[in-house]
């Protein structure tokens, strides 16, 4: 089986390199193949069960051993991280009955965000963003939730970044309402938690945005204009990502589902009132974008401008006195004729012909300065 | 717990600097999660109960002491300036029963403006913008509203700027009808008011944008540019303030709710056609501004070109005359051979060289002036 | 209390003054409250009244004259005319019932066109536009329609612009079917009449583009660049009037309403058509004003090639032979040595000095030919 | 009856000229009023009756002559071309007892593209282009057609262009289903026959962006800006044109009329999918000649670039040179110090003047020629 | 019959030719008019018969050999490939009972893709690409499928490329579930296998717009400019392919039809995300390659203002030095007067005018180097 993507999803991006592309299966292979990657981390399962009363932390070998906790009354949490193990991926996928495309969508990776509906179960596919600290790259990975009546399962590319400790912690310090609530309110949570961790990687776009809208205007290079057209293409990405995430909750809401409870919904509202937010902030950060690309140009363009003008100034000030020079170096004899060149011989010839000059050269300047031409000698010298 | 945003809410605005982010949970956080800024204003609570015939003004100290006035028949407004008091703020929640969440939206600014029903409250988070005499600057402030059968509870971020005072004062002199009508119709009059404060706000806009008009044709320079990006950063902030009121009003006027009777809804229905007018408005202004910034560009192109013709009218007349002068600055030895330039010994050598310069830079002079190159020479001139 | 508009909008504009603002109220005051303008004409009220039988016109000095025939079987158009004076527009408002919101927005102009319907009177906000004759200019006013069962109460801004003298005619003369229908039919005629009206106006902007046109490419000057961005101007406002009365009208057409018939209603699709072939003229122009913006920015960068291709073309011609003619103006002392400058004084030193010069000219004209650059000398000529 | 509109709808299109504005009424005027251009073509009236088993041809004289065919079971198609006499069309407005808006839509061309259902008429207005044969042009001309139970009208502006012949023959030689089928389907067979007719046309366009893509590279001059300009314009036309007939046509599709049969509206199917076809191709066209207009600029830019890097080398290169010669023709007399111009008297002097100008040549030479600035000149020689 | 297209639709494309334009028939012709191109394959028809317990693959010569197969149990899936032979394309048509407006759209290629509901059959009409290996182009036809309730047929243009071997090995091999389901599932897993074909091809456009960012930072030539238009149109034709696949499947999961179970609605819901997925990348790369054209200009206008700046800094420099060596060169005679060039015979006078030289070029140099115009030079020097 060929596999091809640009890049693996579950890596840390510097903010120079975009995720832009989707996971695809060799054209005509049957659905449901998985795709393991040579390399990727080995499954690692933690289940977490939890009631009002108490919860508990277990580190599960064999899938099979999951089973018994679905049927139960208290809320189970199936955490799977690392998409290394053909067979273990599988076996999960019996125990949680899952359907053939769900668990290929939940292993080949990336996929596009989105929430289906297997009546029993809702399968909901997001992405997770996590800045790495001290610097402006950051974590991106697939994640997949199938919450059933009272489980949910989780599954993570990579161990290593992860923003659910969190909610981890409030279950183990009985935190708020979340141990009396059921595996809906676990989901919310969640994905609560997954939403509010695009709003630093967010951030740090506005930061960039605003340094460059200094550069681009007090000095515009090469760099700068690639720097534009990088914010621009990741930002795209970050746009793929975030739009179906608003449409997979807005269904949520909306579609009345057994799996979610009415409180629950209420708690959802608040999620898509966060999803849009980032949507109005990455659209707003493209149009800044856009309209840096014009300011680049505008100002590549004054500063050509200015260049021009000091071309223009010296040399229409000096062309005309280089001339006036050359006049009086020609070598006509003077003896040959009284019409030629007499002023060599004039007693105030030297001084009248500089005087001609300085003339010259006084009315261009004038001309100048009347077009404002000046201008740019002084604004420029200030900059330093 | 950590809070990033990039600026108070609650400020002073000067023209340069646009509000651009959302408040945002530490991700992973439980909802409900108040977030007090250290330094903001503790709360003062004012409580107006009226009807058609008596109007009270009492200063509240307890948030408790609210109570008894919910249940009455008259319509209580308690009015709540400043945030900087958790204690009082989870009190207050108690008082009005209010949601885990609706708390959390009215206390961490700034939130999107949106409108949810709890069936037995409206809430709706909206935004207030004040010009500040005698500035362009304007303040913005969050502003929560909670509609209750007998009661509206209206939060501001800061005591400073309040743009409610006209309501108090038709309250207190039982101006036009608002004493007769119940705590819906006190809504819809602090609804429009607010909605109302943008277009001074607006108008500020339009002005700037018309002196840009102006500026960019005739003297484009490196600030101008600066300004118009200012202005569709600003303007792009404005939209996102305003296009949810839009929304937010819309759905009172269509869903029917309890809380909003038939008469209020008509009058809601003139708010609405004026948060379209400020849309109308804006995209107007965004219109414009997004021209303005080709106008931008072609002008300096313009301004380019008349700097090259100089160059190049005054360049071209003289390089060939420089060529002729330099001809017969040559050394050749006209003793060597009759054909070593011979002009120097010539009786009309002189003469004859000046009318070759002279017919030369005619030729050229006249070869522009067909062109049409003299034009900007006069245009200039009459700048000034 | 303070209102606050860009231009007043009863004027006579002149292509170069775009209307782009809304009346706004004081934030904060009464609904109703009336703004009447200082120096506005004093309304004068006419009626008409008619039916297949009999067409009266009288001219009212009370309005409570009116009274008496609202509720006969002929229909009453009830025309005012001017804005100036709040005792009489406030007992108009009695004597026809109107919400304090409709009277508001009758008086308080300009408004966004709209319909609202108050079951028993249908109230249409629209704009009129007319040609001054002989003019590229054209006055607009807000005229308001509130349609009763057996009246119609027409109110405009100013008397001097007025496009429903055909109308009147129409009746006078009983021509059409005008004389044998309702109050619904006589609301259709003077639509009808208004947005026919607008039809000249965007035939202007259209000879306007089309001057343009031709300017942008053979003349482009710095009135060309300020047309352009004039021009969208105003179609940018034009487009804000058309596209309301569009909706209104759609929803004429689409809700039933009592007081409009369903013969009325097949009229009203034709008004409909006209409104939409307007919009469809209006973003026509839009997008040829856009492209001309192009068209503009692409002409200039055109001419400055011409200009550089020119002073390219003399300078690095003449150069290179003002360099020759340099060398051979050196002093070097032919006496010092045999190598220094024995040009000199070769019987054909100068004749040779000239061969040189003219191979290095012919060689860099010949290099020019090839490469075009030579045609642009030919195609400016034929300009003129 | 004053009428104004830029250009007669019936007349045959160079490529040059768009035809861009509607008819429209004087303002005022009553619904119904005819307006007959003088100089237009008089009206010509065929009529064409067949059944399965029988087809005949009878020129009409007098209107009233059509009505026995109207309620027989045979299709009667009554094809009128011309519209120069109020008379005959008024009589058979009544013959075939024509809504006065129907009949104005027919006569005052050219409206906009729509269907109108008058219960037992459906009235369809569209458009007919037709390539002339041996050029780009095409004629133009507006289409109507009114469907009864058993009879089809159309009218046509001019009997010249005329693209349904097609559908004649086939009637005529029984060819296909048509002779068996309803009035319905023979409005079928006429739509697809003028959607078809645009396929040719738009093809055109094709062709005329295909070379403007190899000009605009190749050699952008002036009139490959009007050539973009010009097609943008007439490429918004057609999209005007064809719009609304896909809202027309789908019209007919989804909504249930006694006039068309089931059968027929499959058919229809297949007139939607062309016009979605058409739609696709303009928009197709139109984002193409918008690239093309960057492209344009790009590629003035890269003209201009070409030119400046030619005056760059030439003039740095002997600028400096012409310097050192004008260093050694200066006249310091050196006998006056042994300081004064040793050089002139050097044995090596003018050797050691020319090494020094040879070697700045180079340096220079070698410095553009690593930087590439040589690139273009050969380049620029492979051109012809 | 006249028949035009651009470009035969089964033809194998290079990167540098998009399929733009439709088929199309004779203005006028009947309905079902097939068209058979000259040299187009002759058919060859293949029946591959099959249920859980067998597969059989049958050579057909005469198409109502498939006859008994199409009512049998067992799914039987013909396959045509081909479009060289009207008579066994009406046969084929009569054997399956197509509609003549189906069969015009299977023969008459290319066709946009649909779906057509013809209660007993599905008709959906859609396009395969296939990369061809070691190239960059691909090979693009039209792909048309005809579900019944146990046959699908499927038609292509051209035999050589085919994307559907895949899914007859799992047939042959009984891999996966499509020998135990149904026709509809076949039809799935074809269009399934067409629609990841799609994959590589875009992923080619993917690495071509890699490698463009990199050239039109560093080195924007004629050719880059070229390259991105070419890009935009190719997306613009893939787009076009693309957008309808996705409306006609969302039609297939929503629409109820009796020919498609349940069970295969959820399977094509995968391909419905895989065609958004699809869009999603086309989108993001016609966004890219629109960047690109602005980075283009910028760029080119970068470039040319270090080519103006070189100009500048050495011509500023030289000019004045060549002006002063100019005056010493004047021949006025020092002997006539005291004021006449005494410097020629001052003691100091020639290393006083290189004093005064060195001093004007430092001046002019240090100007430069605060503006920081030296820059471009060493930052174009480390390209190589």
């Amino acid at each position: 089986m060929v596999q091809k993507r640009f890049q693996p999803s579950g890596l840390v991006l510097e903010p120079e390199e975009p995720y832009i592309d989707y996971f695809y299966d060799t054209p005509g292979s049957a659905p449901g193949t998985l795709n393991i990657e040579s390399g990727a981390t080995l499954p690692t399962i933690v289940l977490i069960d939890y009631n009002h009363t108490h919860a508990t932390r277990i580190q599960i070998d064999t899938p099979e051993a999951i089973t018994p906790y679905l049927d139960s009354q208290s809320v189970s949490w199936v955490d799977v991280q690392g998409l290394g193990s053909e067979d273990i991926l599988q076996r999960l996928g019996n125990v949680f009955h899952l359907h053939p495309l769900v668990l290929e969508d939940v292993v080949n990776v990336p996929q596009r965000p989105k929430i289906e509906d297997y009546e029993d179960q809702l399968v909901i596919v997001t992405r997770m963003v996590m800045l790495r600290e001290g610097t402006q790259g950051f974590a991106s990975e697939q994640v997949s939730l199938v919450l059933g009546k009272y489980y949910l399962l989780t599954v993570q590319e990579e161990p290593e970044y992860d923003c659910f400790n969190p909610v981890r912690q409030r279950i183990r310090a009985n935190k708020g309402s979340i141990r009396g609530e059921g595996a809906d309110y676990l989901a919310y949570a969640l994905l609560d938690a997954l939403i509010d961790g695009f709003f630093p990687v967010l951030e740090v776009y506005g930061e960039r945005i605003e340094a460059l809208e200094d550069e681009v205007v007090a000095n515009p290079t090469r760099q700068t204009l690639e720097k534009i057209h990088q914010i621009r293409r990741e930002l795209l990405s970050l746009r793929r990502s975030i739009w179906p995430q608003r449409d997979a909750i807005n269904t949520l809401i909306r579609d009345s589902s057994d799996l979610i409870s009415r409180d629950v919904q209420i708690y959802l509202r608040d999620c898509y009132d966060h999803v849009v937010q980032l949507l109005d902030m990455v659209e707003t950060y493209r149009e800044l974008a856009s309209s840096l690309m014009d300011v680049y140009l505008s100002s590549v363009s004054n500063k050509m401008n200015e260049v021009m003008k000091t071309l223009t100034v010296i040399s229409t000030i000096f062309i005309p006195l280089t001339f006036v020079a050359g006049v009086y170096g020609m070598n006509f004899n003077p003896e040959a004729s009284p019409f030629n060149m007499p002023e060599l011989n004039w007693y105030w010839g030297y001084p009248a012909a500089w005087a001609v000059m300085v003339a010259i050269a006084a009315g261009l300047i004038y001309f100048f300065w009347r077009r404002g031409w000046f201008s740019n000698f002084s604004t420029l010298q200030k900059k330093d």
